[in-house]
């Protein structure tokens, strides 16, 4: 297969919510999706009606050297199959990019509220896009019972998390 | 702000289904995604237990020059608001990625069947993500009544499509 090269330039970084990667309790965390200086501030017109966000982001922070192109088990957990790569949304893959749905707080020019994202401060972000009901799934969604498990205490709210 | 480039390699092609980009009717659309060499089979592993993927793709027939960086009436529909690029989910976006949810219909291999991807024969894809419950929008979700309207028949099975 002998597919080009494709060439991102960030439209914006992660401004704020947590310093370092962990694995669980992301439901509470806020932080600003700050857009590049390249863009006027009607590159977010209308965004407000919208309660949500598709962000999609580059895991800069994980060494190239780490991404698995195999099989693994989520979280070394041997109790969990061994599965692909592309079975598991871990951020150890190729391309290393991420894919997350969080609520958008509030609109202000090029810097965008959130909460609920699970990428941490100073994350190049590659796009943006307004969640809308007719792209979520169609048809029942099936899933096996380990990845329930592994999410179990991902949206959590941190212990301390800040009251609201 | 001054990011750094990031460099993808894609992961694999779509084949077959829709050979142009036309807005809608994309339910029944059928394709294969093909992994690149470079992955084993194990790189799909455990993936049939999901009954979604989330494809990250790249709009590459899209000219870079027609690229909207401000607001636009989407679909040149001026009887709908004009929105940012990041308001909406053209494909003439920045950096031209785009995500959708579909059904996974079966896995051989790097050969992965899916119904409802919204992209066309020969598009490169970045990434493959299991659907999960626990990633879909945590609250209710709100969005502005063009953005219903644009996708009215966005999904709608083509009139010409095989029965099933």
């Amino acid at each position: 297969m002998d597919l080009p090269r494709i060439v991102l330039e960030p439209i914006g970084v992660v401004v704020g919510g947590r310093s370092e990667a962990v694995d669980d309790d992301w439901a509470a965390v806020e932080a600003d999706v700050v857009l590049d200086e390249r863009f006027a501030d009607d590159a977010t017109a209308g965004l407000e009606e919208f309660s949500h966000l598709d962000v999609l982001f580059h895991f800069d922070r994980v060494d190239p050297g780490s991404v698995h192109v195999g099989a693994r088990h989520p979280r070394g957990r041997t109790d969990w199959p061994a599965v692909g790569i592309f079975a598991q949304r871990a951020k150890g893959r190729p391309n290393r990019l991420g894919h997350t749905t969080c609520e958008l707080l509030g609109v202000d020019g090029r810097r965008l509220r959130v909460r609920g994202l699970d990428a941490i401060d100073g994350t190049p972000v590659v796009d943006l896009k307004p969640t809308m009901r007719e792209f979520l799934p169609r048809g029942e969604l099936r899933q096996p019972p380990w990845s329930h498990e592994l999410m179990s205490g991902y949206w959590h709210a941190a212990p301390d998390a800040p009251p609201r």
